[in-house]
């Protein structure tokens, strides 16, 4: 079933204290279609400028991902710099230049509009609602946003939720965007203003899903090193989705194996600098990392269980 | 089989943003002993002052919990006073009062020497020493500690872990004793200095076993209200350590189901103030508890990871 996805694709300078790099390939779509690919073919929809390094998209158009949909526009591509923190827990942007993206007005080519599986990267809510307008008859959107458009565009973004099926946020987001701090209650909170599943993105906590009133929890797979967060909970959405349109299954039993391969995907994307260990893997090995996930949480209660109500 | 804990029985004062109260009944030895009552009989250590209300020490004789390690002496009890931060993830400890607990000396009694399953409660690693050099053959010793300990008498801790088979930290803990920022790199070298296993809690985000090599998690149990922390981490320790001393199997198997019991009475615990919800609850709550974290967790993944092999 066919996947689309639109949101940045960028270049990223980030500073960790594990090293530093300038201008490397990135943005959120560019991290979903490189997680993705390795489940399902993607189309991507996105602008860069004349300044963006083409062999890495052409790259890309060998492996399963579509390009057509990326336009190329005079001028400078977005741009992103930033540092984290000793122990990755917080970043700092240093400087964002929007470049070409200040004008991104994103155009469904024919091709992609009869899409079935939709992710929604995070972008102006306005551009959102404009891409879904382009979209024929989706089976499932999938949408991302950020504190910015939480506090900016809170009203065009509400109504992006009335169109999503699961909203995508981190538990900052989610609790900015209901006012709860409780997550749990945040969920809910998000649930009964349109989408009917939230996954909740708790970083090396892992992740929760909440559907038809039922929580899911994937931890974060245990590493001993991690260089670089940056593009996680895009190469997580990439697992999630990717996993999702090749399956065309949206069972509860399904959807929480998508949260397994999004969880996988995250891991993947921390373990290296920008997208690098997506070029070192292919499906084994994340065939391999989810039933080591599998492996993480496995527990057998029946028996005890007997016992105890035995004792009673 | 015996379960000994010895630990602090103190009166504590705490403030959150739901509530507070003041002189309830607390203590490590005493949330111990609430959650793994529940489970198997408690032989408790610990000393009272005169002040201490004897009729909550009466009541948990009632309930399998052996109170003749208990000494009474003239003075006041130790007291704990503190306030949560409104999100419950920060405390500060307002006062402390050791009163009679400062010249604790733990005398195990003769009918507790045998005891099989040991919890050494965080209390100063001299006293855990002192009571190991009490105790005939223990089948497992389980110990906690504090920051407080891991700066001040580093050595003596050492020499206490050199004779534990479960250190029992949270993560700020681990990573303070070890150096390291990564937990998974911190269990690692605590395993390398003495106990076989680590238990690492993480508060809301679960807690993670590492035995022999291989990592457990289980995730905290996901609750719309928390009303106070305090002594989750005492109640984790009794639901792991009740599990153990009701089965007596140290299978990895065994350990897993262990860390879930201990996740459970850790949920238990902050459901109300003080060890209020245990007086509510017996093993039909624990169990049903215990199942819905199997819920929580469970996927399958053997057919999908199949559909992605046959594709490579």
């Amino acid at each position: 079933m066919s996947l689309l996805v639109v949101g940045s694709v960028a270049l990223d300078s980030v500073q960790t204290p594990f090293g530093s790099y300038e201008d490397a390939i990135g943005g959120s779509a560019l991290f979903f279609s490189y997680a993705a690919r390795l489940l399902h073919p993607v189309q991507l929809v996105a602008v860069v400028g004349d300044d963006y390094p083409f062999d890495a998209l052409a790259r890309l158009a060998k492996q399963d991902v579509d390009i057509s949909g990326i336009e190329r526009q005079p001028g400078e591509s977005f741009r992103w710099k930033g540092e984290y923190s000793y122990d990755l827990q917080h970043r700092e942007t240093l400087e964002t230049r929007l470049g070409v993206f200040a004008d991104f007005e994103p155009k469904i080519p024919e091709a992609f509009r009869d899409a079935r599986y939709v992710f929604l990267g995070n972008i102006n809510p306005e551009l959102q609602l404009s891409v879904l307008d382009q979209i024929h008859q989706p089976n499932l959107v999938a949408c991302d946003t950020m504190n910015y458009w939480i506090h900016g565009t809170r009203d065009v973004l509400l109504e992006v939720m009335r169109r999503t099926d699961v909203l995508m946020v981190n538990d900052a987001e989610a609790r900015e965007l209901s006012g709860d701090w409780n997550v749990y209650r945040a969920a809910r909170w998000i649930v009964e203003h349109g989408p009917s599943m939230v996954v909740i993105k708790q970083g090396v906590y892992g992740a929760v899903l909440l559907e038809n009133g039922r929580i899911f929890y994937v931890p974060a797979f245990p590493l001993d090193d991690v260089f670089d967060p940056t593009g996680a909970g895009d190469a997580f959405a990439g697992g999630f989705m990717g996993h999702l349109a090749r399956t065309d299954d949206l069972s509860a039993e399904n959807l929480r194996r998508a949260m397994v391969y999004g969880a996988a995907m995250g891991s993947f994307a921390v373990e290296r600098f920008s997208v690098e260990r997506f070029d070192e893997i292919g499906p084994a090995e994340v065939t391999a990392r989810v039933r080591e996930f599998a492996e993480l949480v496995r527990f057998e209660i029946e028996a005890e269980a007997e016992a105890v109500r035995s004792e009673e």
